[in-house]
């Protein structure tokens, strides 16, 4: 699926959001260390990037590398960040407090601005009114059309067992979640006016498995 | 990057890899219902596939539908699993015994054939010696390189902290590992002849957040 967010380019695939939210990580760290410019090519030299890719991908977006100087960091952060949506706050609410949900409402990383995970949600009653390593409180997950209204929850995100998927993700959907991400065994229907991405935690390593398959011969043919 | 595995294909993007993955766990359902053949219009209805896409991703490896029939689902899976290179077992540890590596290495999705989890390692004295829920065992994060060797294991997971990533992946690759999918919260270097896989949670969220954007109004300029 793409789109053009706010008509201000033409619509991009998932896989450049994915490279442009790792190049934006990237500038955050250099922009931490006071670099104020750098080039596509020491972009690949310190973070294994690939130049070639970053200049086309940024390509879409307008005109930003200075010749013989590189990118401006600021600003190509700056407008990143418009691109992708992240120059505002996002609430978020995790459906699921196994270790997966627990694993990403405490990543640094996932919880991190402009996103805020408010709660997690959780059927099992030793759970909830709990929280979390980090804080986050654990509500009832029978509650989760309710809260995630109550606490203006933009993004669901689903990481529960597959049987309870389904409803999962419905009620955050109600609530009024315009986004979820769904980690559950299982891929989920589509809904209305809803942005829904399934991950499928094989993907990981089939992805993987692809490239180990590239340096090895191919398997005998089996019996006839 | 793009590389062609055994030779017996163009190749493929990873966001091509991905669908294709997707694709072959809507046909492993399929197939245990007894299903014989489908359309590339039933998968799109059924589980929500682009069904333009589909034919297109699939046209790269071959002609496999038959008008007015569809796709032989056991041939299309059983291409689709040597494309993959999923046509054989893959032996995988888990560095990092966290919320996450215990998600990934207990979760039936992730553990299941061709690839097995076949030990998870921790620096924490008080779980080496321990298993997971599903029984994998917790081994000491002192010994990644030896055991990764002993086990056989191609795949290596990175599920450590930032700071620990380094080191655990470079041990990883010392005992052997050919392809490392790195979850920690830090992009990791390339190591010579190994697939590395950086896996950013945060891009869960930014890919949504991309999605939310195309539905708002440019945020107010700030004030000069």
């Amino acid at each position: 699926m793409t789109v053009t967010p706010r008509g201000r380019h033409a619509p991009v695939s998932e896989a450049t959001t994915h490279r442009l939210s790792l190049l934006l990580r990237c500038l955050r760290i250099l922009d931490g260390e006071g670099v104020g410019t750098i080039s596509s090519r020491l972009l690949e030299e310190r973070f294994g990037m690939n130049s070639a890719q970053i200049r086309k991908d940024l390509a879409q977006f307008g005109e930003f590398g200075v010749r013989g100087v590189g990118y401006r960091i600021p600003v190509l952060r700056d407008r990143l960040r418009g691109v992708l949506g992240l120059d505002r706050a996002r609430i978020v609410v995790v459906a699921g407090a196994g270790n997966l949900g627990l694993a990403l409402a405490d990543s640094r990383n996932f919880n991190s601005p402009p996103f805020r995970v408010a709660a997690l949600f959780d059927v099992d009653p030793a759970k909830v009114g709990t929280a979390s390593r980090t804080g986050i409180p654990i509500l009832a997950g029978t509650d989760i059309a309710r809260q995630t209204q109550a606490l203006g929850a933009e993004i669901g995100v689903v990481a529960v067992p597959a049987e309870a998927a389904g409803p999962t993700a419905a009620a955050l959907v109600a609530g009024g979640a315009r986004a979820i991400r769904n980690f559950a065994p299982t891929p989920l229907g589509p809904f209305r006016g809803v942005a829904l991405k399934n991950v499928d935690l094989t993907l990981f390593l089939d992805g993987l498995s692809y490239l180990l398959a590239a340096s090895e011969p191919a398997p005998p043919a089996p019996e006839p």
